[in-house]
Formats: structure tokens, sequence, C-alpha cells
């Protein structure tokens, strides 16, 4: 039997990219599926869409149900909840960092999905911007990364290029907003609320291959 | 104890509309809820928004999610689905008879209810028009109502007028998309993924008060 993969694209200063980041790791090991973090950017692919910011931004009620919809739902999760300011927040160090982690290019002993989270925590729990390098820095140093090689390695233009590669990916798997889900035959979840049927989609088409 | 009241806003050319007018009888019965259903336009409150029709036609790939999700979403629930042409359909005489039936104005006998589930299957399961007057005749001669009489009172003033009422309210109460649930105290809660969540609020308030 192949394994079931899901592909789980997010942006870190996606609102509903935090409940399903903290989801996912306990929901995949009960399906027995394998996750593939991939962080990417949803500027590029807003701007293709004609917007300059976040729609939550751009349509003020249906921001304002944003909010307090997220504010409900981490209180269900019981996930500490801050809003970001300002929202949304520059997610592009935490991207390229992020990438860095997740190919084990900062230490094959640091889990690229604690990184992750950690960024997650730091931005819509403890309300730290994480387009500070400090904030970076501090989840690193507590890793026991060395902050200074890591950060200057994000700002290198192979690091630049595997973002671009990595959201041009997206956009070409017809990944419109975030978080997002993929399997390997195509199929496409949109949305935190879109994960246990995203799970479910690749253990059936596992099972039956 | 006060009754658990939700308000379930929805406009019949509304995709995810349909699976929740659906769903929303049995799950309101098991949970002690009464529904009250609100038809009312989106189009003046997208319009609002700067948009002169659907996001799902605006934006293309979010568009072409919606409607495998909402194939997949029916596969699910076991509804039939098939998807409208045109889209999206102009709901406007299936609203206007429609709050007409659940006022009762077409008969005491006349479930108003029964009337936006056939519309609502009219359109995403047989693929009719519903902005086709012989559609929405057949619905009420299915019921035993006649069908000249009602469809003349739907385009008179007091119909016209009753429509903008409920769609105003609607967006004071900050709804901008459909379906939406509205409890007593304004919360408000967006998109069939919610109707679980609405009827969990609104008997927790009832309980509470």
């Amino acid at each position: 039997m192949p394994a079931a993969v899901l592909d789980f694209w997010f942006d870190f200063a996606s609102t509903y990219s935090y409940p399903a980041a903290m989801r996912i790791g306990a929901l995949a090991a009960d399906a027995g599926v394998t996750v593939r973090f991939r962080p990417f950017l949803l500027g590029p692919i807003f701007k293709a869409q004609g917007w300059t910011t976040s729609p939550f931004n751009l349509y003020a009620a249906k921001g304002r149900h944003m909010w307090r919809d997220l504010e409900r739902l981490c209180a269900d999760l019981g996930l500490p909840f801050r809003r970001p300011d300002p929202f949304p927040q520059n997610s592009l160090l935490a991207a390229r960092v992020a990438l860095a982690a997740l190919e084990q290019a900062l230490g094959d002993d640091f889990p690229g999905e604690d990184f992750c989270r950690a960024v997650f925590r730091a931005e819509f729990a403890e309300g730290r911007r994480i387009d500070d390098p400090a904030t970076i820095a501090d989840i690193l140093v507590r890793s026991s990364i060395e902050p200074h090689a890591a950060l200057a390695a994000a700002q290198s233009d192979a690091s630049k290029a595997r973002l671009r590669t990595q959201t041009d990916a997206a956009q070409r798997l017809g990944v419109f907003g975030a978080p997002s889900f993929t399997a390997a035959d195509g199929e496409l979840f949109w949305g935190n609320d879109r994960l246990e049927a995203a799970l479910r989609w690749v253990k059936r088409v596992a099972h039956s291959e």
C-alpha cells in the first residue's frame, strides 16, 4: 500500500493557518497520513487576484466576522489567541527560515515543523511581530540553533529562489488561499475546516491504489 | 427557559445555502432550536463590496475549488447535485414568493420552509432555472397552491418592499455572505460549515438566561 501523503500549504500571516498548523500533527498521526509542511507566500497570489492586502482588511464585514470566528474557534480548541497587530504580518522572513528548517538546512536535529508552530504561537498567541528578526532569533535560540547564520542564510539568493519556487508551485496547484491541502492526485481542499476531509481523501486514495 | 431561536439567512442563488437548507431542519430539531428561514438578496450586499457578480465568478481559482468542494460535500451528505447554469441564478422571484409563503400569505397550510427546500432542489439537484416563473409555478402547484395569484402577489409593491426590508436587516446584522446564522444577541456565523456551532451558541445562550 502506498503511503498517504498530504501537502499542507500555509502562509504565516494567514489567520486560519494557525489552528490548522496546531491541529494537523495529531489528526494526521491518528489517520496514518504523512504531512508535508509547505510554507508559501499569499501576497503574489492575492496580487494576481487584484488584492493589495488581506481580503479581511478589504472587506470590513468579512474581517469583523473572521476575527470573532477565529476567537470562538481557538476557544473551542483550547488554543490561546491574540489578534496580531499589525495585520497581516509580513511573513517573508519567517517563511524563508521555515523552508530552510524544513529542508534540514539548519541542522538535522532541528524539526522544521516545530519551528513553524513556534512562529504561529509567537504571532497569534503571544502577540509578537514575526517580521522582527529578534522574534525569529528567539525561536531559533530556544532550539539551540545559532540564529545569526540562520538569518543570514535566509537572505541568500538561493533561499529567496526556494520560496518563489514554492509559491509558484502552490499557484500551479490552484491554491488561492491558506491554509490549503493538496493530495498527490491534485485534489485541493481549502481552509482549516477542510483538514479532516483532506486527510480522509488521501487515505482513501492510498487504500484504493 | 427562553426558547433557543436561530435566524437562517440565505439567498437562493448561494451555493452553500443549498446544503445548509437541507441540513438545518433535522439538526435544529435534534438541538431543540427554533429556526426562522430568512431569505434575502446578496446582490445589494455584494454591490456594496464592489462586486457585480458572485466572487466565485470573479475569482476563477476560488470558483473552481467551490464547485468541486460542493460536489464532494453533497456526495458526503447524500444530496443530489447539478451545477446551475447560468450561475448565479436570479433569485429575486423565488425570494419574493418565499417571503410570502413564510409569512403564510399563500395559505396557512402551505409550509414556507418546504417551498424554500423545493426551490433549492429545483436549482441544485434538478438543474432548473429558478428565475423562470414556470419553475416556481410548478413548485406551488405540487403543493396545491394556485400559482397565478401567488406570482402576481410576488410582484406587488408590498412584496418588493418586504424583501428590501429583509435585505437591509441582514446587512445591519453584519451579514456579508450566505448562508449566515444570527442569534438574538447579535452573534453572527457565516457559512454552511458553521451551522452546528451556531446551533450550539443559541442553545448555550438560552440555557444561561
